[in-house]
């Protein structure tokens, strides 16, 4: 079945089942109610506390064949996910699903519990590191579902992913379960992305190593949402978990395209009071951050909200009053942590409120301005987010999907050539963000802008930018790089990617390793 | 049918159905899943702005049978619910269901509105004024179910109680549909009641006097709940909204009560180090705040939260750090407005947090001490606090089972005689707050304890208070008064009092007017 955007994807794959197709970025509608999760009790003075996870796993009686989640706030910190599957494969069960929100390089230990059989499949907004070359050479018995950061908790909400057991790795609690992230050795600032898992999961666990006097305050999650709470020595290593100061860039390229995206979010019209906008953590995006917030100061606009993952960067720009309040479903540096515990304009939200379509309204939704990446963009402004351009996972959908299509206008930002290969491509290797969805793309050598937007086009022309036929981009970097070899993936599908409203965009097939 | 509590309750009540009989305080556990609401989508940019209710209810196509909620936080100064009823009725609507969290006095034009069958039931969690006699007097078609303020959220996510149309009050909102009630003309802190029809009503619809800038932070309820704004001139009086100074009682019966509710306290062994205390605002109740306070501070004890509807008693007894934190689901006066809305340590919590027993964990169940009143107590210490001795709806059961039910202490303050009749009965008229769930009786006349708690009792007479048998109390109050004339009530069910748990406790038949 070739699908809306061209690309084939079969109407059933075995490890999944039957596949809903994507009819476009605004198509699919919900259906239905949603999922009900079991009605809990707690009686007065029941104790939640388990003093290991051995214990945890035995109380409760987890057993083979059940989904277990987490989320990757902790990044490539993280040790919550090693020990909860270590625990698993020691108990002997097997068959478990395993969604977590992002894997990095830290979870590589993954691999051999999937050679095992303890880990059978797995759903993600992204992987990084050994797993993802894993993963790509066809390590999982079914195939992974790459989801959005919005797509989560709308799948959540559905019942398409059903939780048997939540972990959520709490930087600090109290044994009623009241959770934070905002304090203790290993603090990772918001939780947003564990929200759903408590609001839906059969069995919420926090696992901590701060454990603190009952009761935590303020708490991002509650313990009217927390059945169970597990105390650990650490959590990770802190220095993987947040970083220190996330930098811009010094990359004379990467500052051309910074500078000329800051221009053309200037050119759009939409730089004035009440500006909303969300950038990536990267250092060309902090940097087109930095370009903006100079904009910003020159013509006095002041912005109502950024949002995203937040970085120090972010922060700077609230203080100094540039926006009234940051939006945060992940906090990437220290300095971010420590605003959003102190500073009451910048707010911890959920993945629901961020980025899920089928809600009442999420925050994407009212975004002037977006800067994302792509590791390839084809002519029809397909991005690809997940796959290089060998076809081996390597990247995240994340918020991709989500941003570009509630924002009022989408930026992408890329230099021409990655690894000497073109980033502008007749078609994308695996579409993770559709064409209809994002507006313009930011090169080095100028930007080009989506036909289905001549409004953007002819205030970027009468601005003085340099404005290029995105066909025009793509031969530039075929004449710097060569056209390169046409690769065919014809592999097993080792991936689902799924739009944000549930829909199947497009597959991913064995490469490389 | 004859049930735990040697109720009569039928089996089955005309207008309500089939009866689920109460079978003691925590042997009811919950069944099966929670309900899924319809699953809701927002586009980019699409509007959820009416300018007036009657728009709204053309726009949503609301029609005759539906389930109207409301919530109560706007108390005897809140024109929304007589604003949407005489809506509803213009436009020619009947047969419509009302959740109301509470009725007071300022909500007597629904009266009207039962009598020309626009309104035909409703839930409650207490009903004050003329609004209490005419149901006393059987004007409703329907009996009304008196609800629990944990049993509201419990029959939200169990879907006995489904709402079609959640109307939230909003003192400010934006027109995305993020909320507060910290701010504004009609400014009544806490939307605690509120934040479970957020979640499970088809419709979310916020009316609000205050409509500021995108966005509004910090938000109580957020966008992604919120499907509809209207903006009206005026959500009521504020006045009638929050008191000014809620006071201590200067009555010195009321004064003698607090004293001793206090000492019981002390001697208890409760009042150390992480104590936790709820109370009610009346004058006796926070005269014995009052007591307690001195002892926390005579004796360096530092509590840790206080609960429930808060004072600004409560907030200076924050202020001062006799507790760390205080849980605020309904703010009773202007200091609690304000202080919720500038101490991190002063939190909204919802009323599933509050109270709801099926949950993961309720805050009433880690409770050390709790004061509340009573209109009747009967010697196996059942507490009635719907109606009078003359059997009339005057009253609330509010937070009384479910704190009562959480708490480690649960003291009834209550003058032995109430309109010269006497307050400790043979059997309540109604009852609404099981005696197993009942420690200890405190009049000026001395306090009497639960005989299944009979280390409390050693405790006290240790602590040189005077202690009395129950029945002792009862003959004394008679010899005062006279034996009251036993009522007996035969006329139809105008009432169902629900446990928390769902079940039936109790009924009340037709009385007075």
């Amino acid at each position: 079945m070739i699908n809306y955007l061209g690309r084939d994807v079969p109407d059933y794959v075995e490890g999944y089942g039957k596949v809903k197709h994507y009819l476009g970025a605004f198509k699919t509608v919900p259906e239905g109610t949603a999922y009900g999760p079991p009605i809990k009790a707690a009686s007065p003075r029941r104790s939640k506390f388990y003093p290991n996870l051995t214990d945890l796993f035995k109380g409760l009686g987890l057993k083979s064949g059940m989904t277990f989640s987490f989320h990757h706030h902790l990044r490539n910190g993280d040790q919550v996910v090693n020990m909860v599957l270590d625990t698993a494969a020691k108990l002997g069960l097997n068959d478990l699903a395993v969604s977590l929100t992002a894997a990095f390089p830290t979870h590589a230990p993954m691999i051999g519990h999937i050679k095992s059989g303890v880990v059978t499949s797995l759903r993600t907004s992204g992987v990084y590191g050994p797993l993802a070359a894993a993963i790509s050479g066809g390590v999982l018995p079914k195939p992974v579902i790459f989801h959005s950061h919005g797509g989560r908790p709308r799948s959540l909400k559905s019942g398409e992913l059903k939780v048997d057991v939540a972990i959520i790795a709490a930087p600090t609690a109290d044994d009623r379960g009241n959770l934070s992230g905002a304090v203790g050795k290993s603090a990772c600032g918001s939780l947003g992305y564990a929200f759903g898992d408590a609001d839906h999961a059969t069995h919420v666990v926090a696992v901590t190593d701060n454990l603190v006097d009952y009761p935590l305050l303020p708490a991002s999650i509650g313990q009217n949402k927390v059945d169970h709470v597990v105390l650990v020595e650490s959590l990770g290593d802190p220095q993987g978990i947040v970083s220190g100061t996330t930098k811009v860039t010094k990359d004379p390229v990467g500052l051309v395209i910074a500078d000329l995206a800051a221009k053309a979010i200037k050119a759009s019209g939409l730089l004035k009071n009440g500006f909303s906008f969300q950038t990536g953590a990267g250092g060309a995006s902090l940097a087109a951050a930095h370009y903006v917030g100079q904009m910003m100061r020159e013509a006095k606009v002041k912005g109502s909200f950024a949002l995203g993952g937040i970085t120090g960067y972010m922060v700077d720009m609230l203080e100094e009053g540039l926006f009234g309040n940051l939006y945060d479903v992940q906090s990437f540096d220290l300095e971010s942590v420590r605003s959003m515990s102190r500073n009451p304009n910048h707010v911890e939200v959920s993945a629901d409120l961020y980025a899920n379509p089928f809600n009442s309204g999420c925050l994407v939704n009212d975004l002037d301005a977006v800067i994302l990446g792509a590791t390839e963009i084809d002519i029809d402004f397909n991005v690809n987010a997940i796959t290089g351009s060998d076809g081996v996972l390597m990247g995240a959908a994340g918020g991709h999907p989500d941003t570009a299509a509630g924002a009022k206008m989408t930026v992408i930002v890329a230099t021409l050539l990655r690894s000497r290969l073109p980033i502008v491509v007749d078609r994308v290797i695996t579409a993770t963000t559709p064409g209809e969805t994002v507006d313009v793309l930011v090169t080095e050598y100028g930007l080009a802008v989506n036909p289905s937007r001549p409004d953007l086009k002819d205030r970027f022309v009468k601005a003085g930018l340099t404005v290029k036929d995105i066909h025009e981009l793509k031969r530039l970097a075929e004449d710097l790089a060569g056209v390169p070899e046409k690769l065919t993936f014809d592999g097993p599908i080792v991936a689902l990617v799924e739009y944000r409203d549930g829909t199947i965009i497009d597959t991913v097939r064995a490469a490389g390793q």
